[in-house]
């Protein structure tokens, strides 16, 4: 909840893109003061970026620049691989003043990347209350609620009125700086509902609190998984939730803001998983890294080539016999190879929105059959028209039609069941899919195709 | 920022799917008075998902058993296709019930999708400023500000001190039931700042408003597409923002809940369009339609592999004569595919983070290079055995070899300078990358294996 810069530019994102070249130029012509200047106009997020997109050395400058006054939230807002970069350049000193400066779950976030030594070392320069909190939050389990949350909270005794409340809040100004509702708890500290601040405003100071609080609230145990606060958050159209210890206590409160990236990362690995990077594969990686991990998907996808190619082999003395045969065969390999990723980019994103599940999947394989037989006719007569006006051979037509009504409705069946059938037992269908689908759809379309010909046309 | 259910069960999603088949069975069994019991214990969220995944015959009855008492949130909550099934089964009377029951941008988004006679009918009848506030909303631009953005907000003159605003606030209590901030204009209506309400509690009556307030906000123009608003609530991390006519005046205001829905549909765009499916392409489509959609797709690609097919064409006697190069042919066009949508994948959501522009866009094409070049050889070595030892030629393990790398190479330049440029002419890169780019790989590792084998080997 950072304080943004005023603007009512309708074309707001282009401002860094000047800024960029500003400080840029101002880097390159060793004009230091320019540069600061700039960069003191800026908001957190933006100068965050603008380190992201900095080549090594004017990122350096960069740094030495903001060294003096560095904003927290600015290291809470770069991407891992910069972060790292930023985090050793300015040392362990500043960035314990740094995560002093931050609220629970961004400083949690910053240190647990940090290696043991160095992480030893900045806990050890820290004030005891901050260092307790980070060290208890270091305690959760990685991607849980109790990372997620907020420590700092409002909580009151359930039998208060709404004088008492305010009269607490006022004496009470350590409490978070803004903060947008009051939760009551019982003597246990067990969460029993919220004020939101406009009831405790509007309300006469004898009024009961718990006469005007909400009781229907998601109380978030703090080790749920952070995939699972997201999709609370997003059915339920929460806006924040308390979080519980084991006991049932108040612990902390998770915010729509923490979920946002949640919300993002997810949906962010899927989009990557689909496209056979891994996660940790972005923009700033460096390239060996990169390569390494890319290289991993492709054997994947060379195993599952191979096998299309062992089928070819099965034909060589069709294909000796009939060229047209291998120069029409990636055509009905391919097709069936793209209807299968609609299929399963469709399945796998009703997955994780949990809109499939063992009760329909019947329902959604039935469907994409009928979708992959109608498609199949439509690309038959296409294809098959294509290939007989080619090869001036009807019957070349003929095969290829049929090959081609069989590999779209294994690709529907395929595309919709491998996912279910992966995510059932246990592996992410977003990553595992794509290898199995495509060696089944090459597999198929050469098979049916390359046997059909042998048998029919030679 | 609705109620939700109290729940502190570990396994919060598990409940759904248990409801689901006891509503299916109550149901099945004509046990119209069990079904409506469960219903009532369910969050609107849940019922929406309900309504979505029962088969049709299923949810008429349910859309029976909710009439006289239908939560207007469930309507809001459901999915486009089966929303307008519904909206049909409850007719014209039920619908006008509900838009009036809800927020205004909600409210908006149900009557946007009717026909205009239904649209007619249902604003002639709403009570006169509901039915004014949406046919405002409605003249804002689809996926503008104006149309996520809340009408109600709390507005309370700049020179004003604590104690007047909360007296105004206790007086006004036809303001938004719960809110949050306190917006301050000057005379002409325009925000200068807000003030969150925990500084209204803890502040004494005699301060004035803008010694508290927090100046520094991002305000949106009403005209601002949402997916520069989804943009700005990320970048900032803002919680709400005050939003602007084209005078500057205050008219509104967008909370984060809203634009969460925005971030995603943003997401899942993108996952759809790279998956080759449109966005409307989901789950509960009708199989015509969903067929249609699709087959669009597959005739775009068609054409891309035709073109890979011309080019085997050219090679017909090289092939007859040596049926390896048949066999291996679809291992240099597929991993270089492959490479080529990784690539892809990753500067595709560059350009939707906004971290990818003209700036560091040759460095990224020179890392993708790199990358493509050091798997290049790597699968060269890997891919040039592989056929050595099967066809026992080492000179065609050496062929295949130089084409791996050439075409992981050019899946490196394709896969990051296509989406680059398709963004820079105005197409979405995320649907019209994949076509231009499998056409490339499919050409350049037919045309260079089988010209290398065609000059090397024959």
């Amino acid at each position: 909840m950072a304080g943004p810069a005023t603007t009512t530019d309708p074309a707001l994102a282009e401002a860094t893109e000047s800024d960029f070249t500003a400080i840029s130029d101002a880097l390159d012509a060793g004009d230091h003061a320019r540069a600061k200047q700039i960069v003191e106009g800026l908001h957190h997020a933006d100068i965050a970026d603008l380190l992201e997109r900095l080549p090594g050395p004017q990122r350096h400058e960069l740094i030495e620049i903001l060294r003096p006054t560095v904003d927290p939230l600015i290291l809470a807002e770069l991407d891992d691989t910069i972060r790292e970069k930023v985090i050793e350049r300015l040392g362990v000193e500043e960035i314990a003043g740094i995560v002093a400066g931050l609220e629970t779950d961004d400083a949690v976030d910053i240190v647990e990347e940090l290696g043991e030594k160095t992480q030893g070392e900045i806990l050890d320069a820290l004030p005891d209350t901050e260092r307790s909190l980070i060290e208890q939050g270091l305690t959760y389990p990685e991607d849980s609620a109790g990372r997620l949350m907020q420590r700092a909270l409002v909580a009151v005794p359930q039998h208060w009125n709404v004088g008492q409340a305010i009269d607490h809040l006022r004496e009470e100004s350590g409490t978070p700086t803004d903060f947008y509702v009051a939760y009551l708890v019982d003597a246990a500290h067990r969460p029993v509902g919220y004020v939101p601040l406009s009831r405790l405003l509007i309300s006469h100071r004898h009024v009961a609190l718990n006469a005007i609080m909400h009781a229907d609230m998601t109380v978030i145990p703090v080790a749920t998984d952070q995939e699972e606060v997201a999709f609370l958050f997003r059915q339920r159209d929460l806006v924040s939730a308390p979080v519980v210890d084991a006991g049932g206590r108040l612990v902390g409160r998770i915010t729509i803001d923490d979920v946002v990236d949640v919300i993002h990362e997810e949906a962010e690995e899927d989009i990557m998983h689909l496209g056979g990077v891994g996660g940790e594969d972005d923009f700033y990686s460096a390239v060996f890294d990169t390569s390494r991990r890319r290289a991993v998907w492709l054997a994947v996808h060379l195993c599952a080539v191979l096998v299309g190619s062992a089928v070819i082999g099965l034909f060589r003395a069709s294909i000796q016999e009939m060229v047209a045969l291998a120069i029409l065969m990636p055509i009905v390999a391919a097709l069936g190879g793209t209807a299968g990723i609609q299929t399963l980019t469709v399945t796998v994103r009703a997955i994780a929105m949990r809109e499939l599940t063992s009760a329909n999947a019947l329902r959604l394989i039935g469907k994409e059959v009928l979708v992959g037989g109608f498609n199949g006719l439509l690309f038959a007569l296409v294809v098959g028209a294509i290939a007989w006006l080619w090869f001036d051979d009807p019957m070349l037509g003929l095969v290829i039609g049929m090959a081609m009504v069989a590999n779209l409705l294994i690709a529907g069946v395929a595309g919709s069941a491998i996912p279910f059938v992966l995510e059932r037992v246990g592996v992410d269908p977003a990553i595992a899919s794509s290898p199995f689908l495509i060696s089944l759809t090459d597999v198929m379309g050469f098979y049916v195709f390359l046997g059909l010909a042998t048998v029919i046309l030679l």
